[in-house]
């Protein structure tokens, strides 16, 4: 069905449908990580652009945080760098940190940021060097060179930014502290997000995938999990139903939740526009996942 | 069509059209002279409850000014009132004026403003007496009583109304000053929509009435003029075009745009969720006067 | 003793001796309930007036809040409106509520409104339907229709009108919540000013009436209590000293008491600017309860 | 007349009577010279600190500056300086400007202060060195030693003080520029108060004096002339009616009528509560000169 | 080593090691005992107003109190009061309080003001009568007159004077409470500090002395306790290292750490900048007292 | 001579000779473009970014532009481009603006950024996209592709980041308007400086060069031009005095200085602390270039 088929009423009608979760959500935070097909398909590009800044337009404080893997391994292979792996994870040595730092920070911020700005939207580029707000430590568990783990979110700048009307777009990208001092630090977006969602006190929090969401059989898209607890998130685990993939996007939301979140929700990022069907529609889209009362 | 009918992608790329609408009236001010049948029938007066309370969602600053006449007939029918009339114009003596203001300010007013509470709303009933809000003196042309004109508009009180983020809900009734110091004066609702409209710098005064808008031919819904310009419409007053009906719609239009208003919108309120479509679609609705730049 | 009389030395000692008093309320909330005669009689009426806009003046935060009996009785009996009762108490059916809405908002609240505004006070009416103020639900030990008790004060409004420089004159209507949703609801007046004393967090809660006071003994005029503490008043009550007509409005004194607000005096409202004699000397007027310390 | 035999009927009547007074000047900037029997008998001193206290809760902003001639005539002869004397003119040396700045900064200064603090109401003592607050250059006419003339008015101590709710104490020294580059200065207090009256916008200048005001006949006291213009003012002086004594007074009142002012008034400080009767009766005080509008 | 001969290099050395120094105190508050040689060597004054500013310049809260002992001495030589001793102490009369207020609040007070305005600041002068900031009771220990000891700091009108960016200098007089109620009172000018610098949260007291600091033997300069805990001070005391003249310093820094001040400074007024070295430098200057932890 | 040879009576001097010129500059924005050796040399680069956290910490409002040649060029080669020239000047095609972009915006914006932090200063990084603050045009005189010429600064961003306490870093990369609607436009950082000093309304805009400044003969140190009017400018330029490498460096500040800013100072960016020498001493550093008044 086409746009132009729906007539006015029809428009109208459903202008007035959103009109409740407009009034749920405004004047509330809800943190975004952009990632996956909606941020190399153009159309899905552009969808998402609009849909954040309709989300702002009504009101809503959207915090919008991205990685950028492909951009990446595309700018690793145009310089030539041959990668390094240990136990099958790439080794971000001091070269390849500072073409994550520069690709991230660069260019896919500075781009979304340009959309954004293309599209009537105000918006200002930022990642976790900026007022140190994103301090890191070098993980510890196995050694990967300069990948981080968030110690502290200093949310004084995006308070600032928000304030002003803006939509920060944030990079994965930290700034060290301790052994690392000053040093950039590559962070999973994922992970950025929800510890921003909580430093924040988001109300919620929304991973863009390239999944349906959480299915109980994989192969059946019909299995589709469209909401649980984090306690019914946590047996699915133990019962061994989250796919491989699905885990650590699952842990991710769990983290949110637990620092204080109200809704995590991964979403499909192949459907147009799936930021709006979760947001402002009464179905929404993908699996939804809430902390008990 | 029925609204559910209309799948999500139909639903999403209607809340995007509306995207640059919303854009473009974000924290403006847009008077809507609420009236005719859109406050009789009991579903088109939800959608125009529904459409405010949205326009006020998305950081419009909506005034929303009434009036009352079947209410005011009945009540005065009920008190068993009989009417004096001067040139077929019914004269407004003091017991009449009592009606009017209790009819006005304390039956319509407050009932409008319940329903937009209801809704989710938030509202605050007020006339031209709140504040010395609208100030009038009787007019003198000819003596029809407690009728005014509206001498001053002190925009204090709506402007401490509309930043606390409530829809100020205005009745049309003055405050008298000069020879009627303080007594309540009956005003056009229309009029005092117009120069609350040019007071408060508004960008748009939509006119609700129980027609389609100016038609060049009143016999053929066809002829319907969709915009003109303040020049365009004296020119079609002279020429006869304008229908007797529609003179002081058009006038009241045309005193808005001298006093500063950027345009005035004579729209169908008898089709639902008018205002939306107005506001929200490319076609909009009605016929759309606005001042030569 | 007339005015003129008083030469200038006096007239300065007086004002010189209120400023202990002006210094103790300046910047404090007073709720004032008014009635009566003092809203009946044209001299009291002005003097009321005058009052009000004085303690303005000097910085008092005030808020007045009416009732209308005699009002809606004379305009239910021009609308031949026959009244049902129910173990003496009349029942407030639909038709009736209506005409209580329209009488109280739109006539005897814009009046006092105007009254304020003619003797150069800034002044907003209100009633509880206005930002859902008073919230309320039916009586449930019995039936009375349309009578409701409130549940919650909501004290935006009044604040913003209040840090707004103007007086918040009140109406006894409530905004329907539960199985009245958005209905108005009929509510002793009072109890109102008792309940918007407690949730401003007022100073002083000041009821208007045409009694002397609390007296010992009714028929002796000079058994006047002049203060008693809210436990004093109770040992009163079971002393069965209190007076049926006073019973009422000592039980009101002492729900604001309890509620926070640190003094409720019953004052005689057919003494001309009682409420400054109160307030504003030595000796006060009428019966001051306290809550101790 | 005693105080106490003023009914409360008559105290309200003259509280009432001041209304329309103190809603004409709240929110307005007095500025009051103090000085004359006002500052030496203690009877008219606490009747001063009343006054301005008053004033202050009623929200008229009140600026106090103050001299303090016998004060300094009295450390004088203790520390026994010999005066020593031009043209009739004491001659301001080194030592005596020390003088002068220990008692009015010191003494008299703080003691106004302390008499403000214990009736309750709240001062800060400053002079015209405090934020170089006045500005001065030694008087070029004859040789007086360190006698200045204002040059400029920073009055942002002034409103730093006023905003924050107290009353500044204004001492007639002042921070010398040019050739006597942060010298203390001994300027004439009368100017002084004149200079600030026109830089903070004063809406009236009242001079305390211990004369009656302008008299047509010296000799007999009903020849008092209640107001006059500016230019009338200018006539009288023409025509030699202004007695000697009152010539610098009224030039000082044409200095801040000049200068902005809108009234300037000459009262009589040894009446009780002068200020009082002059800002908050009909009938006023002393001489009241104005600026043709 | 002059200054002239330092190049460039050197300068910029200096500046850019003072700034953690400025990174540190920035926001924060410090109050310094302004007194001894520092206030009566000519060099060493213009020393100290040139600290205070550079520290105002660079963002620390400055609040500057002062004594002035010598210059009351030379007053009451000057007007032959003879003074009368109780167990070898002064005891201050009426006449004797009004000396030391002259003195204090008008002469030093204000010359101090004037320098700091001279060289480019901007100060207000203050005593404890003005907003009644110093409450103080007379001293029960005995009998010494007006001599009391401070009951509550009001802080309110320094913060007013330090939120507007100006230095406040603050005279050692205070206004009398309860038997004293605004009789002005001599305080110890050590102790005030010590009791202001607690009210305002201050990050640091300084005391300026005319010995180096505490001495482990007071023979040897070379003995300097550089640095103390409150503890560890308490000991010294204990043990008789400190010098008679030293326990009260020692105890005046005591109370301002058990006050809640975080370091409290000894140093040495007759080094030139000695605030500077202290503050800007590594090694500071005299002895500082902190509270464990 | 080293640095701990300077005794502390020489650096407390030093300190106090830079407090006039911290009065001075207190408040005012003051413009760096950042380049040169200064940006290469880890020594110079420390003092710089110590020079900048200096200024912010004593009230300087600081905006720090930079460019980044050297940065590019290396990636340039790195990532094997081949580079066209039109006329001698490198044509920037779409590959390599985005290297452009990718190194300004997320190498060495974000390295300066982490640089101030490390340092203890607060710092965002920002380029022309952000908030779209460079509004930028293709120039047109020739050819060269994405390089732009700056239409319109909108120093909204700008001075959110500088009212909130931080030191914006601003990469020279432009938000492209017209027929390039959003992509990226390489500027020339000089210019940029120059212009975004005139938005801000700075005080001054200093340009870090690797020369001494304007020299009256290229080849003779000693002819360095202390200062000179924009007309002096202007007529060095026709008499041919000025080098080629510095006519462009000139022409900006005269950019500067037309756009109202008062003072462009052209320093040697390769003299350690040459900002603070420059702002900090009488003698200062380099050209100052200063409009006629």
């Amino acid at each position: 069905m086409k746009s132009e088929d729906i007539p006015n009423s029809g428009r109208t009608e459903v202008l007035v449908q959103a009109l409740p979760y407009i009034q749920r959500y405004q004047g509330k935070t809800i943190v975004v990580k952009y990632g996956g097909n909606a941020m190399i398909n153009e159309e899905l590009k552009t969808a998402v652009i609009e849909d954040v800044i309709l989300m702002a337009c009504v009101g809503i404080r959207v915090v919008l945080v991205h990685g950028g893997g492909p951009e990446i391994e595309a700018m690793l292979k145009k310089t030539g760098k041959e990668s390094r792996f240990v136990n099958g994870l790439r080794y971000t040595d001091e070269e390849t940190m500072e073409i994550v730092q520069m690709v991230l920070c660069g260019k896919v911020n500075k781009d979304i940021t340009s959309l954004i700005e293309q599209a009537g939207g105000k918006a200002i580029g930022l990642c976790g060097i900026d007022g140190a707000m994103l301090k890191a430590r070098r993980i510890t568990t196995q050694d990967l060179g300069f990948v981080g783990e968030i110690d502290e979110v200093d949310v004084s700048v995006l308070n600032t930014v928000l304030d002003s009307g803006a939509i920060p777009v944030v990079s994965s990208v930290a700034y060290g502290i301790g052994d690392d001092e000053g040093h950039a630090l590559n962070i999973n977006a994922d992970i950025a997000a929800a510890k921003i969602a909580s430093a924040v006190g988001a109300e919620k929090l929304v991973l863009m995938t390239d999944v349906q969401g959480i299915l109980r059989n994989v192969q059946d898209p019909l299995s589709l999990v469209k909401s649980a607890s984090l306690e019914e998130l946590e047996q699915m685990k133990k019962d061994g139903i989250l796919s491989k993939g699905m885990i650590p996007k699952a842990d991710c939301c769990g983290l949110a939740l637990k620092g204080g979140v109200k809704q995590a929700t991964i979403i499909d990022g192949r459907v147009p526009h799936a930021l709006l069907v979760e947001l402002f529609t009464d179905e929404g889209i993908g699996t939804m996942l809430f902390a008990e009362n």
